[in-house]
C-alpha cells in the first residue's frame, strides 16, 4: 500500500492483498474479479462451509465478535470489504484501526436501521416512502393514522430479502406486527403503488469519480429477486433522474466502492423513491459481468484499490435470472444455451429459495 | 462422479474438485472458469508461489516425483488435468491409477518428445517440416545431406518457448549444436520459410464431438509469444484444412479437453505444416476469455467433466498482447482504455521475459 497523486489518494498495486468480510457468493464474485486484476483475496467467515473460499487465497473461520482473529486478518490484508451490510459496528471499528475498511463505517451504519437510512436520505434530498418510527401499541397506532394504510411494518435492523417485513391492511394485522416486533425497534412506511422496482448501481472512487451502471429493473417473487433485465422500462428523463438521486447518495457519503440503491417508479406521476440502499455489490448487478464493460465485482475492486474506474457501459440487452434451489440441477439447459453465461456458486445443498447461481444472456446486437 | 448416457460417458457435475497438475497461470485461469461452473479447484505444484494457488480452493506443494502425495491429491479429485505437457510419465501413470486423467497419457507421451510427436503426426496424414533423429556427429552429418541447410536442431525432450532450438546454417554451427545435445536425442528439421504462424486450438469431448475455435495468427518476440490476433489472415480453405488437421490429430489422440495445434502456412503454395502440438489451454488461446462466446478455459472443463462443449465462435475481432516483466507495470493504461481487458497473473517479481499478464482487446462490431 502507497500513496501517490496531487490528492494523496491512496492506491493498492496489483499484487496486494483484499480482505472480505462474508464468504458468499458476493464474496466469491468479488474474490474473481480482484484475482483477474492479480489481487489476492483474504475471506473472513464464520461458516466453514463458505462458498468464497473456494476462489480466495486465504480464508479465515471466525466469528465477527472475535478481536483477535479480526485484528489478525486486518493486519494481514491492505484493505477489508464487506459483501454484506450486517457487519456488526464493532467488527468494522476492530478492522478500521488496523487498516483501510471501504466503503466505511458510516455506510454500514447507515444501511443497518431503516430509520437511520431514511432519515439520512431524506436529510440528502432524496425522496422515500412516509415513515414513523415505532415500538408501542400507542407509537404504531398514531403512525398508522399520520400515513395511512395501507403501510408496511418494517423491523428496524436485521433485514433483507423482504425478512421482518409486515403488511398492515386492516387493525386486524396490528397485533401479529407487535408479536413479531416484540418491542424492538421497528419503522411504519407508507405503502407505495409502483409499476417497477429498479436497481441504481453506482461505483465511487476516493476522489469522487462516479460512475453508473445502467439502471436495472427487477422483478421478484416472493420477495426474493428472480430477474433484472437492462435497460429498465424507464422514460430517459427517469434514469437519468434515478442516476442522479443514487449519486447524491454516495457523495453524501464520502463513498467509496459499489453501492446500490433500489428505487420505486410511479410511471403516472414520474416519481422516483428510494426503497433501500446496500453498501455492497448486488444480486441485481450481477448482470454485469459479461453484459457491461466492467463488471460491478471488478469495478468495486477498482474503487477500493484507487484504480481508475472502469465503464459501466451495457454491451446491449440484458437479462439476468436467478437459479434458486432445485433450479440449479438444470445447468445443463443453460450450458446448451449458446446465448447464455451460468453461474454455479458451488454450494452443495440446494435448499429451496437458496440462491445457488444464476444465468445470464446478453443480446449484442439488437 | 458418475456415469449417465447411453454410451456410458463419465460425467462430473458442478460441485466436483478439478485437480490441476501445474499451478502457473494456466492452471490458475482453468481454475476460475471451474469455479464459475461451480467446481473446486486442487492445485499440485512443487512450488510455493504458484499464482495457481491464489484462486483455487486447495492447494499441494509436492514435487511430481512424490508417489505418496500424489495418491492422495488424486483421490481428492474426481478428475486431474494439466497445465504443461512435461508432466513425467510416472506422475501421470501414478495419477492415473487412482483418478481420471484427461487428457490421457497418451497426448502426454506424444507431446513430449518432438521425434514420437513427429511420427505420430505423419502417421496421422498430418504434414510436418522433414524431419531425422541424430545423436551422434555422423547421424547428424546424415540428417543434413538428407534435409538440405538451413535447418533447425532441437532436442527431443522439455523444448518451450524455443529453448534447445539452433539453427543450422553453416557447417561451423555444427560443433555448437553438439555441444548442446551433449549425446542427447535430438532431432533436425528442415527450415520452412513460412509466412505466418497459426494456433488451432480444439475441444474435444469424451463422445467425440470436437468444437475448434478461430484460427489465431501468432506473432513470437525473441521465441516467446507476443501478439495473437483473430480472425488470422488466411483464405477460407486454408482456415478449413487447418481446423480439419487439428480435429484429425484429436481424433488420432482420443483426446478429451482442449488440444492446441501450432501450424505454419505458406501463402504461395497454400501450405498448411504442423510445427507442434501441446496437449493443454495455450497463451494463443487467451483471447477467447471475452473474445469468444466460450472460453478455452471453460471449455476444457467441459470437455473433461463431459459437459456439453460451448459454442467457440469469436465475438469479433480480437487481439490478444503478452505483458512480459516490467510490462505489467504498465497497468494503468489498460485499466484507462475501455476496449482493454486486463489480466495480472498474481506474480510478484516482473522478471525480464516472464509472462506477468496480458491484454485482450475485442472489437465487436466490426
Amino acid at each position: 500500500m502507497n500513496k501517490m497523486g496531487a490528492q494523496n489518494l491512496t492506491v493498492i498495486k496489483p499484487g496486494g492483498t483484499i480482505g472480505i468480510l462474508g464468504g458468499g457468493q458476493l464474496g466469491r464474485m468479488i474474490a474473481m474479479a480482484a484475482a483477474r486484476l492479480g489481487y489476492k483475496s483474504h475471506i473472513y467467515c464464520p461458516d466453514r462451509r463458505s462458498p468464497a473460499f473456494q476462489t480466495a487465497h486465504q480464508f479465515t473461520i471466525a466469528e465477527y465478535e472475535d478481536e483477535e482473529s479480526l485484528e489478525v486478518f486486518a493486519k494481514s490484508v491492505d484493505v477489508v470489504t464487506y459483501e454484506f451490510e450486517n457487519v456488526p459496528a464493532q467488527t468494522a471499528d476492530i478492522v478500521a484501526r488496523h487498516t483501510l475498511l471501504r466503503p466505511g463505517a458510516n455506510a454500514l451504519k447507515v444501511a443497518q436501521d431503516r430509520l437511520v437510512e431514511k432519515d439520512f436520505l431524506n436529510d440528502s434530498g432524496v425522496k422515500t416512502a412516509p415513515y414513523a418510527a415505532f415500538t408501542t401499541r400507542e407509537e404504531l397506532d398514531v403512525a398508522i393514522k399520520t400515513i395511512g394504510r395501507p403501510c408496511v411494518a418494517k423491523t428496524r435492523r436485521f433485514g433483507y430479502d423482504g425478512k421482518g417485513q409486515m403488511m398492515i391492511k386492516a387493525r386486524a394485522d396490528i397485533d401479529n406486527v407487535l408479536e413479531v416486533t416484540a418491542g424492538a425497534p421497528a419503522i411504519l412506511e407508507g405503502f407505495i403503488k409502483f409499476d417497477r422496482e429498479i436497481s441504481v448501481i453506482v461505483a465511487r472512487s476516493e476522489s469522487g469519480d462516479v460512475a453508473a451502471f445502467p439502471v436495472g429493473e427487477n422483478v421478484h417473487t416472493d420477495h426474493i429477486l428472480d430477474t433484472t433485465k437492462i435497460p429498465a422500462t424507464l422514460k430517459p428523463a427517469i434514469e437519468a433522474k434515478a442516476k442522479v438521486m443514487a449519486t447524491r447518495i454516495a457523495n453524501a457519503l464520502e463513498y467509496i466502492g459499489i453501492l446500490t440503491v433500489e428505487m420505486f417508479v410511479v410511471d403516472a406521476t414520474n416519481e422516483v423513491i428510494v426503497n433501500e440502499i446496500a453498501p455492497r455489490v448486488h444480486n441485481s448487478g450481477h448482470w454485469t459481468i459479461e453484459g457491461a464493460v466492467t463488471s460491478q465485482f471488478e469495478q468495486h475492486v477498482r474503487a477500493i484499490c484507487g484504480l481508475p474506474l472502469g465503464s459501466p457501459v451495457a454491451k446491449g440487452r440484458v437479462e439476468m435470472k436467478n437459479l434458486l434451489g432445485e433450479d440449479i440441477l438444470e445447468y445443463e439447459k443453460y450450458l446448451l444455451d449458446e446465448t447464455a453465461h451460468f453461474h454455479h456458486y458451488g454450494k452443495l445443498e440446494p435448499r429451496k429459495g437458496r440462491k445457488m447461481g444464476h444465468v445470464t444472456w446478453v443480446f449484442e446486437n439488437e
